[in-house]
């Protein structure tokens, strides 16, 4: 990827002991911001990406040169208006958009780390974010948001550091990956190691990448992001530049060009072994078992304002389990509302021009601002 | 595959015209039987295999050693019962357990067929076991029954052959195949051919065969086999023979080890090109454009007597879409009944131990016959 070295970063000097039991030290977060932040340092909001997201919220990302994943959101006059708020969002760990990654200079060897970079956690993810507060000396942020594993990242940071953020709004996301959730990452894993070329993660130092297999992986996920309703409506059995079937392997339906675009766009701006370790972050993600059976005992005496969103067409994350961090935070005393949002688009609901999302976030933020 | 040339098989020499256009004849189609066929030779029950499956309904297969993929329902005493059934299944063609196929021998050349495989429709696979009544010497069958892509077969015969049968038993089934499952089909095909040692299906004729790819097709339609709630009550997040997580990419849960197991097993019995092929067909299969948008036509006049089924928990032929084959059947005046059984099984429950599917196959074939 071109001028990914251009990112801005922060070096975290401050060593971190991971999950895993490694500790790091001395290494980059590539962050972005939009807006400024104001004197009282009160209008700060920290955005968490989902899986293949990265801290290019809004406007043109100027490596991939396409849109922002959130611009439909996050921008001047939008809901989160960034003329009133200073919105802050870093590339997780374990990603490839310049923070700390599988595709980081090992020092010791001169060459890119891939499968030795450690396996990370949400809790590491978050914990490594953290630092952006030192480095904008913000006491205390107005937002902590996100979909799906940006929910994740919304709950994981509220537990870890309670006092550090007025509201949250975790969207789209589980307390406990679920069973279907982490087969559905494995498959994806298993598509990019089944490719010859990646090489039990070594291809970053050789000439070749696992592009088919990450497409495949790529594939996969993006059905499951979108509706069983919502594809029948797009695409039904409309065929692709063609009058009738042509009785071969080519796409002659449209959903399967749309799918083989969708991966192989992919792999010009994603890498492989940061899709495995960020789907395996995505499967450790267990509130349940860290606060041992109790979700609540996460968020015990916290003031923080949560608002969770659904979506009913999202059976990645359905509704069902988004109510299950209802009832914990409800046990745990905190203040929580909820929406449901009807949608057709599935998971993806929450990246989409979806109206009544974009006016549900809106008028949380300026009511509680 | 050991012993796939002592199947059972008869050679259709009668020229067939496929969909694509290409004619063939004098090829094998091979075939089981069950149970014997009576004096008035009204007795007998044609059933249709799905994607994976084969002509080894019931007892031992003896290609793969392992019980017939309908053996809960089919046997001795069971819902079809073979003391009193003459039951009889074919590997479709275009399959791997001996029918004519991509595996086949191309006379010309000597060498395997492949991809040279001409591609074919549920239309040509029912057009060719229609053969079986003339080899049987059978006026009318008792029975047509199959679930999944074998509900899609039970639909084509009945509209190609109203007078073949005397009752029809379409299970968790479409009359035309749906944008997200042609998603889905095409995903494990992409796998396949994403699959270095495929090399556009040649690989018949050299050493390596496209198992990984293979694997991940299969692992990605297990999937979708299964339903949400069965996989988190069956699996949730129960470790693979260990306390903890072990941070690395090896199966830490059990559903991880678990689709790498299907995977790997079903590369010992399935033919990576036969898998294209078949996902093929069951994409092309649309009866509302076969009768220009309006499916009762396929029915018009039919005396059939059909019994439609679906499962609760079946996302990927979900009871609205059986629910569509009802409509049809009812505009058409024809005589059909329905039950939409509950079940945590998924897709997958017609292939299993359920109870209420058992007895209501049983109930409806004492009853009719």
């Amino acid at each position: 990827m071109n001028n990914i070295d251009k990112v801005k970063t922060i070096i975290i000097k401050k060593p971190l002991k991971l999950d895993c039991g490694k500790t790091i030290s001395n290494f980059p977060l590539a962050y972005e911001t939009y807006g400024k932040l104001n004197e009282k340092k009160d209008n700060a909001i920290l955005v968490f990406h989902a899986l293949s997201g990265d801290q290019f919220v809004t406007g043109i990302n100027p490596i991939t040169n396409k849109n922002g994943w959130w611009t439909h959101l996050v921008g001047p006059n939008k809901s989160v208006d960034t003329n009133k708020f200073f919105v802050i969002c870093a590339n997780v760990i374990g990603g490839c958009m310049g923070s700390y990654g599988p595709n980081s200079i090992d020092p010791l060897t001169n060459k890119k780390l891939g499968t030795n970079f450690p396996v990370i956690t949400i809790n590491d993810m978050v914990n490594v974010q953290y630092n952006l507060l030192d480095h904008f000396k913000i006491e205390k942020l107005f937002c902590v948001m996100g979909g799906s594993m940006g929910g994740m990242q919304v709950l994981q940071f509220v537990a870890n550091f309670p006092n550090k953020t007025k509201t949250a709004i975790p969207i789209a996301c589980t307390a406990s990956h679920s069973a279907q959730n982490i087969a559905l990452n494995e498959l994806g894993r298993q598509a990019i190691m089944a490719d010859s070329n990646w090489k039990d993660g070594d291809y970053l130092n050789l000439k070749n990448s696992p592009n088919k297999g990450l497409s495949v992986a790529r594939m996969a996920a993006h059905i499951t992001y979108l509706s069983q309703k919502g594809l029948q409506e797009k695409f039904g059995r409309k065929l692709q530049e063609r009058d009738d079937l042509k009785f071969s392997f080519d796409a002659d339906f449209q959903i399967e060009s749309y799918l083989r675009h969708q991966g192989s766009a992919f792999v010009d701006r994603f890498d492989a072994n940061s899709y495995l370790y960020i789907t395996r972050a995505m499967d450790y993600f267990d509130l349940v078992k860290e606060y041992k059976g109790n979700v609540s005992d996460a968020f015990k005496k916290t003031k923080v304002k949560f608002f969770i969103i659904s979506f009913t067409s999202d059976w990645l994350y359905p509704t069902a389990e988004n109510k299950e961090i209802i009832i914990a935070l409800n046990a745990a005393g905190a203040d929580v509302g909820f929406i449901e949002i009807k949608s057709d688009k599935g998971h993806d609901s929450f990246l989409l021009e979806v109206p009544d999302f974009l006016i549900t976030i809106k008028n949380f933020l300026q009511a509680n601002y």
